[in-house]
């Protein structure tokens, strides 16, 4: 939730002559994406999104992103294509940095989602994945399960944020190095399909976005991240069934997991929470106290492991 | 900038069922407005702006408002009408705030206008003054002359935030008591009409925005104000003649300011100098450094105080 960077009105209306979408109608800064400057950019052809890349996201990479959204947008997932200017060129230079104009999506992100909106997610991200199994681009996961220990040593005192979590990071740490699955089916996935990252108007996906965790991995694990922050009640307590069957069962209408995935889907959750467990720890940490970014509460993750690494855990990615 | 209050879909929903604006189609969180949160909502009927009103504006105060943007917009100026609901309402309350749906307006804000820009935005201050001195209401300005002692000392230590700063507020204080003008001709002005708050396209004014300091007095005094921010270099060191006398040009073509008003505007910009001086310094003084809110650098209004004070001042408000 930041917008970091002004733009000039004589450089966007440069920046907009490149381009054949008319001319600048509105452009007012919009409280989204995590660590990127955005405009609600309109035009006299339409309305946009433009993205200033500031530090989190390397530039290097942008040209990957470009081309999984314009492989995904032609493949009827609802994702933000990157605009061409008339020279085709994606990434351009606002302000010292790499920025590219994308596409609108209508839609509002959920906070209360529905078993018929989970569903729908559920269906959405099945969709997405087949379209990714054919993409040929390729980026580590750099929030991958082969990082996390350096997240857990970068983050500091563990057990300052909570009382007991260094024990807790080094023994999930030690599990998944002896268990963590080695050969599951594998493609450019979300990785961050949290509610924030996905429009929707009613029971209708109209928007998969903020791709900038996309990465190389197992797609059962791309399912776990969702289940893990779909379905369960805000402080990570409880996992709603109705809301999970019904994620299951959307994607299930769109990807047929193996015995492999599933049987792996508990563990995956579980490494998906230690992930964003890790990453809030880390931020927690790391970012003042009175600082007006919002800091996130890594305890909703603590809780979540707690229920995936229970006994019954595969119950909940049942589909009924 | 600031997006403080988040809104949930289905309350979102719900207040949007009120008015006859359609279904929701979008929302999202724009930086912009002091210390309101401000979405930008798309409904299927248009655009709009949704402002939940925080700490810095009074509740009491907002019938007001809606009286006044009322009254100027249906006198042709471009000013964002707040829209009624279909019992005629147009406060409402959500998520414990009160809040308003908006009339968007296009139109971007300029930080370097041209001439010819400023020259516009003088004829729309002029414009609105015209309206807006048949307007009924009234409101204290409580960020005018007579708060301008309690802002000082609120602060706190100002020779921390520009070393002899505390010695020149206390004379500049003693000088206004003993010499701010007494009947000049006075209603409800905008009283913060700086760039941020002007939507322009081109040379066209297409929106004044952001009255929440609108409040009764001098009309002399709005345009120093708006002198002071429209026409200095950044630093506020050096008045731009060619800006500064379009300015007065434009406003000249809707209001024939009196021998003493032309006389008190030196005296008036010098205040409003202090006036930004003051409330710059006081957030500098208690913000902290690290927090993601902008503070913005008090020194370049000192820098505006010390040009209105020379004894030449009387040219800068030339018309040609």
């Amino acid at each position: 939730m930041a917008v970091y960077t002004h733009v000039d009105p004589d450089d966007l209306a440069g920046l907009v002559t490149r381009y054949d979408i008319g001319t600048v109608v509105s452009c007012k800064g919009i409280a989204e994406g995590v660590e990127n400057s955005n405009f609600l950019l309109e035009t006299s052809g339409g309305r946009f999104i433009l993205t200033l890349y500031e530090k989190r996201v390397q530039e290097g990479d942008l040209p990957f992103f470009v081309d999984l959204l314009d492989h995904l947008a032609t493949r009827n997932c609802p994702v933000p294509a990157m605009i061409r200017d008339r020279d085709g060129v994606a990434i351009q230079r606002v302000a010292g940095r790499a920025a590219c104009i994308i596409q609108f999506l209508p839609g509002i992100s959920l906070t209360n989602p529905t078993p018929g909106q989970c569903e729908a997610a559920g269906a959405s991200l099945g969709t997405m994945h087949r379209a990714a199994a054919h993409f040929a681009g390729g980026r580590e996961n750099s929030m991958g399960r082969l990082h996390w220990r350096g997240v857990a040593e970068a983050a500091g005192d563990l057990d300052a944020v909570i009382p007991g979590l260094q024990a807790i990071v080094d023994d999930e740490l030690a599990f998944f190095e002896a268990n963590w699955p080695e050969a599951l089916p594998a493609h450019v996935v979300h990785a961050d399909l949290f509610p924030d990252n996905v429009l929707m108007l009613g029971e209708t996906v109209t928007g998969l976005i903020d791709f900038y965790f996309a990465a190389t991995d197992f797609r059962a694990y791309d399912v776990a991240v969702t289940h893990a922050s779909w379905t369960f009640s805000a402080d990570g307590t409880r996992c709603d069934a109705d809301r999970a069957q019904a994620l299951m069962r959307g994607y299930a209408r769109e990807i047929a997991l193996s015995d492999a995935e599933i049987a792996a889907l508990p563990l995956l959750a579980r490494g998906a929470s230690l992930r964003f467990l890790l990453t809030r720890a880390h931020d927690w940490i790391h970012t003042p106290a009175d600082a007006l970014v919002t800091r996130k509460d890594p305890a909703p993750f603590l809780n979540r492991l707690l229920c995936y690494r229970a006994a019954d855990a595969a119950s909940l990615f049942a589909t009924a």
